[in-house]
């Protein structure tokens, strides 16, 4: 296993240094809109705390992480109307990770529509993403 | 959402009035070797306590999930020699659930080789199953 990039996108955006549409931050957690979302409400839940994936993860890291998830998807269920949702998380590229610092997915499942696949879908709208963060926001205050 | 219902197939499997493959019990998880892998040594990771799915599952309980799935992905990992896995779980129909007690999905990846689709696998062999669910508990023994 390789060790954890400190140039990786998320550490600049957990750093602030590359901005990003934000619904929950905290001193262990930030979570914020996925740019090429998969289906529309799609978010990311990312631990502060440097790691490359779940193998190198520490298990009290690893403990605080569904509580969290658990939260933030019942919000953005409330928020998008969903009808379920998946919760997904890779590791190294062979598993289809892309970013190389531990993050998990929210994703919102609508009745009768696929969910899109994972690096295929194009980059939604600022504006749009912009919304949902803040009404995502909204629900968590 | 709907509420628990106690007649599903992997309350039957934690009670042990149906047979599985498993690769770890405790008093409070059950880990066990999917039937319809999505590639080899597909294993699921079940909280014992009753929960349809994350959005009825008690925080605690949850708090107890990602560092038990982590130890036993590793072990996953060195038994198949896996490049990579993805840890993955539905929440409710729409979203691909269909055994409504939580559970985690650890789907190795290999380079090269594309995971499965969730569902649409044919069913392993018995022989297959059962040596590797056993060569995968004496690596968490």
């Amino acid at each position: 296993m390789t060790a954890y990039e400190t140039d990786n996108i998320f550490a600049k955006i957990i750093d602030g240094a590359i901005p990003s549409h934000k619904v929950y931050e905290d001193d262990n957690f930030l979570a914020i809109m996925d740019v090429f979302p998969q289906s529309r409400g799609h978010v990311l839940v990312l631990p502060k705390r440097p790691s490359r994936n779940l193998l190198d993860a520490d298990p009290a890291v690893l403990a605080s992480v569904l509580p969290m998830v658990q939260r933030i998807a019942k919000a953005v269920v409330k928020v998008t109307g969903a009808d379920g949702f998946r919760v997904v998380q890779f590791n190294e590229a062979p598993a289809g990770q892309s970013v190389f610092h531990l993050h998990f997915h929210i994703i919102p499942a609508y009745e009768g529509k696929e969910i899109g696949k994972h690096g295929a879908g194009g980059k939604a709208e600022d504006a749009e993403l912009a919304a949902m963060a803040k009404a995502i926001a909204a629900e968590l205050a």
